[in-house]
């Protein structure tokens, strides 16, 4: 391949479309596309396959811009290769609904995979992204069947090189010998801050080196593209180990800024953006002018990933035919549908069976659902034997020369790596045909994963945290692994079903919803402790987030409560009949997001007017204010000891609920009406 | 130093005291003092300096603990050199009340410096606690005055080897060229998943040479005392990097499961437990039975400990009156005071001054301390022009080298490293002498940090998070950058004071308390829009976390808000009055933490009976309802655009903000007594 004029209008192009949107936008990030034009030309143009017409072809090559920011240059390439995106879009950018937000989101954009921004997220979903595609290739491609051979190419820079969740990603990804995975480094030398030698020194390839990657160095990133494609195409060549390309560029090439910090987040000012314009040879007086020639060369482009994908559909047909049982089991994958019946595996519990711990009983759904959902993937942030994430005759996740298992084995062992696991899993769904990534943690570290649950929720990404050890119930590992704020916090994050089953019935719920929930992480906050089977739960009960489990007529008091809590929560109403001459009855609300979705008319039966109603949670009181009138939890740290004594030192015993529930039917008494909760004064802004 | 039978005695008493704690409490982790016990006996007997008399002596060398699961081999430590913890205290490990918890505690541990158990943080700690040395000993020490010349240890296991808030931490140690840090990889090859070759198989000194680290490999961990010592010896010559040592080391050594993951988390079986005890020479009958030999070897030790301090004090003693300013300046610091009168230098405001955003009032408080407050320690995570945290003479904190800044500087580069950031503020904090850490990042990245924030709010930490951008009202950045459920997740957490001040004198009030609270960690949130300063606003008033800024008897409605929306809820009520002869009174409540901590009767008079209350705030309501019958907030992400529109689009305008108070006032008219949220049925357990 060659290079001439045209490539190079076709470059200058996409950078004043950056500089364009930026200045009219008044807004966001020119620097980073003017320096990144020449490399995103060479890639998109001459090396990456992809039909425009249909973003979700599943065999077209992934591009991830973790350096979000910059998102310029990828809303400008959408819009020149014929993607769902005009021009119009581009002048729309950062502005209040547009397809074009200041930083990248997959569920807004046609062609954007995952949702970046937040720095290092991208490079760690491009890691899962190409795990899925590890995944896919070894469980369904046959000889002279190819149907999943893509690539995923990642553009990073100094601040995703920076962030740990990004090292995390990087490291797993060279143990997994993906050689499917290509990212490329913009070594620019500048962040904001300025001159990166300020806080960023070390010798990045050398570090991927390290972890086991290909490095390559492309010492003149702004001309040399033969030097690119090049680079590119021996990192594609390269297919027992990830490759990285160190990109030496200029940030905003062609401003009288360029190579410095002061093009990094602002427009150009209107001198300068003219004088780029003349200096490339466009008319200065015209905005997001495009050369016919430029829309021409990349029509070209977009027509032969139109006839690559007829190629793929016609080889896929034919697959279906000589592969009968796995062609349909991938055409019903790339439809999105779970198998027929899959839900009947689901265990249900009645209260003769034994107290079992919430971890354990999770571990029965997911023995039970691995094979029926094949496309269940699952792992573990190095705790299997504690989350209890891993069934029997699971493969490991694994390069074959490992001798650990293969590419379609479905269970990961991440490491000790929760942030990176948490943003795998938005990569792993983001590769399409259905994959449903779950992994373990204990719940106190979720919260390292917080940047990428939030992805998850923003970007409506369905996996599911597997978060064991739950609360203070964990008992002698004391305080620095007891949750108090966890729960909350993601119950205070939008599209985030935070899950905490109280016995086997909730927990198959909560799996159910979960699965069926296509656009919604959820948390499952599971207990370490065996709690025993409700008398009130079922299924179907469970999966509305909240139901009555104990109904008492002439009740005085509501008890409302979660998990661990809800058993105990019961005898407490049973001592307060038997002690007090109390009549109470007991809610279960396993998760806030699904019980707030069911109508207000079932709400208000389960948390009805008249009486008060008390929530008991062994963790912090905020939040709980919405569902009760007064709350029983734990402002503070917990303990190190022995489970049953840390709940009898903070008192969440019958006794010590039951004194709560006097106090609370007291002091309400003189109030008229006791409304529920549920009744509002206003809507809230959805 | 050649090492004998005694020293194997010692190393062997530590490791059967960890078999004994975790055999009584049944729970814990024995392996890691099993393998570790070699390098912690050389490096406690015959390396380090300190006096465990006086666990606070400023000159002692550090030791941190990062896989802190193996506390018992602290704790074995600690008791063996004579700190303040008796055989009584290891007896009671992991039960509730103990010096022993689960985990090491800085707060409750005589000589544990600071938290660790969380994966990664204790060494991102170290990295700090190095970093603070440096500074001191650039800032006071003199020919022939080497007050500060301390060197920090850290132990560091595959697990923390494995967090990217470690990855981060070790990138900026390598630039720092931090010659005091010296770091020891317990090379066991064994996690909780098995055998490290299942997820972690990077080469872990090649990534620290490329961070610029200089790296040692110690290959028998478990017999080798010279060589470890020789290698400790070689690190701490080098000057101008920080060490690693890989030590490979026996799990469990001595135990039948030794090598396994078998002895990883779990007590040794009895019959094993007796194995070692007559394998290492030691009554299998008895327990906690540590030779009197051993005892004396170290309390020789810990002698000459005490006999260094005192040297030292003569020696500051000396200083003090060759250099009586800095003499007396360290010997303040040292007191944990801070400067007199101080706090004169905190800027107050009238409503004639402009409207400026309070990041930028931030960084005028920031402006005015740092010449005043010379033990405050900014930074920020590579925004610092975003965030304002940088005053216009501070010199940078960097290696002379550079170029860039020297030792003594007090402005840190911190890089795109929020978790690091968060846990190196821990870390230099617990340097001690009243170094008072803050640093700036988006509000919505403080999240990448929630690891470290929870452990400075746990280990009483008083350290600031300068958060900005703190709302939608960050504007066209968009959802991937605009916080909603931040602050809740931070009002949850035990122990942290999270500010978000609506005007100048709010935001040096939040300034005041944060920097009084010596024990709990601040987030300060602040917006990039500019504020006008309220009329009602004082610094008094504000320092009690909420007050009433607008009072008008006869109110039928009180508005309650927070920052940003505070002045658009003054107008609400002025456009109630006007509009719709509603008369509302309005209340700022900047940070809930110290709200709570007033006396009741204040609280019920800034949120008196009588009259509903409605919360206005840009963010998610979970946890209004604690001081509010309705909430205004936004439960779903923002939006991309300009902020004045996305303000609007949300309706939180004047308008807004009115229809919900009538809607508020209507709803709440029919219940009788309207009780203010104040007045709870019991107290939370505290």
């Amino acid at each position: 391949m060659t290079y001439g004029e045209v490539d190079q209008k076709a470059i200058n192009s996409i950078r004043i479309l950056a500089i364009d949107a930026t200045s009219k936008a008044n807004s966001g990030h020119p620097g980073a596309p003017m320096g990144m034009a020449p490399v995103a030309h060479v890639l998109f143009n001459n090396i990456m396959k992809f039909n425009p017409k249909n973003p979700d072809w599943l065999n077209r090559d992934r591009f991830v811009l973790s350096n979000g920011h910059g998102c310029m240059l990828q809303y400008a390439l959408l819009h020149l290769f014929g993607y769902d995106l005009t021009i119009d879009d581009l002048k729309a950018f950062r502005t209040i609904g547009s397809k074009t937000p200041g930083h990248p989101e997959a569920h807004d954009t046609p062609g954007v995979e995952v949702t970046t921004g937040p720095l290092g997220q991208g490079f760690a979903n491009a890691v899962g992204i190409a795990m899925g595609e590890a995944h896919l290739k070894a469980t369904f491609n046959k000889p002279d069947f190819p149907l999943v051979d893509n690539y995923t190419y990642v553009f990073f820079g100094d601040g995703c090189a920076q962030e740990g969740v990004a090292a995390e990603a990087a490291s797993l990804a060279g143990h997994l010998q993906l050689g499917n995975l290509i990212a490329i480094y913009d070594d620019n030398h500048i962040s904001i801050d300025g001159d990166t030698n300020c806080s960023f020194t070390e010798d990045v390839l050398k570090r991927f080196e390290s972890y086991g990657w290909h490095t390559q160095w492309v010492k003149d990133g702004d001309n040399d593209l033969e030097g690119i494609q090049k680079a590119i195409e021996i990192a594609k060549s390269v297919t027992d180990k990830p490759s990285v390309i160190k990109l030496t560029t200029t940030i905003g090439f062609g401003s009288k800024l360029e190579g410095t910090h002061g093009v990094h987040g602002n427009p150009l000012k209107g001198d300068d953006a003219a004088a780029v314009k003349s200096k490339f040879g466009f008319d200065p007086s015209k905005s997001f002018d495009v050369p016919q020639e430029v829309y021409e060369l990349y029509k070209e482009k977009a027509k032969a990933g139109e006839s690559l994908e007829s190629q793929w559909n016609a080889l896929f047909e034919k697959y279906q035919q000589e592969y009968p049982k796995e062609g349909a089991e991938l055409a019903r994958r790339l439809k999105g549908e779970l198998p027929e019946g899959w839900e009947k595996a689901l265990p249900t519990y009645s209260p003769s069976d034994p107290a079992i711990a919430s971890r354990k009983l999770s571990e029965t759904v997911l023995s039970k659902l691995a094979p029926v959902v094949p496309e269940l993937i699952g792992g573990s942030a190095d705790l299997t034997g504690s989350n209890l994430t891993r069934w029997k005759d699971a493969v490991d996740f694994q390069p074959p020369s490992t001798g650990l298992g293969d590419y379609s084995g479905r269970y990961i062992r991440y490491g000790v790596r929760e942030h990176a696991m948490g943003a795998i899993m938005n990569g792993l769904s983001a590769y399409g045909a259905n994959i449903i990534p779950y992994s373990g943690t204990f719940l106190n570290f979720v919260s390292y994963a917080a940047g990428a649950v939030r992805l998850s929720a923003l970007s409506h990404v369905r996996n599911i945290w597997v978060a064991t050890h739950d609360s203070i119930g964990l008992g002698e590992d004391g305080p620095t692994h007891q949750p108090i704020e966890t729960l909350a916090h993601f119950r205070a994050l939008p599209n985030c079903q935070v899950w905490r089953p109280a016995d086997g019935n909730e927990t198959s719920a909560a799996y159910y919803i979960a699965l069926t929930s296509k656009e919604t992480p959820a948390i499952i906050a599971l207990s370490r402790q065996n709690l025993p089977q409700l008398e009130g739960s079922t299924i179907e009960k469970a999966a509305k987030g909240g139901y009555v489990t104990l109904e008492n007529e002439n009740a005085q008091v509501t008890l409302i409560s979660t998990g661990s809590e809800v058993a105990i929560a019961i005898d407490a109403a049973k001592y307060l009949q038997e002690k007090h001459g109390v009549t109470a009855r007991v809610v279960s609300l396993p998760c806030w997001e699904v019980f707030d979705s069911q109508p207000k008319e079932y709400r208000l039966s389960v948390l009805p007017d008249g009486i008060p109603i008390l929530s008991i949670e062994v963790m912090t009181t905020l939040g709980w204010e919405k569902y009760s009138h007064e709350q029983f939890g734990l402002n503070r740290f917990g303990a190190s000891g022995p489970y049953k004594e840390v709940y009898e030192k903070f008192e969440f015993t019958p006794q010590g609920i039951a004194k709560r529930a006097i106090a609370t039917i007291d002091f309400w008494k003189e109030v008229s009406p006791i409304r529920s909760p549920i009744n509002r004064a206003f809507n809230q802004i959805v």
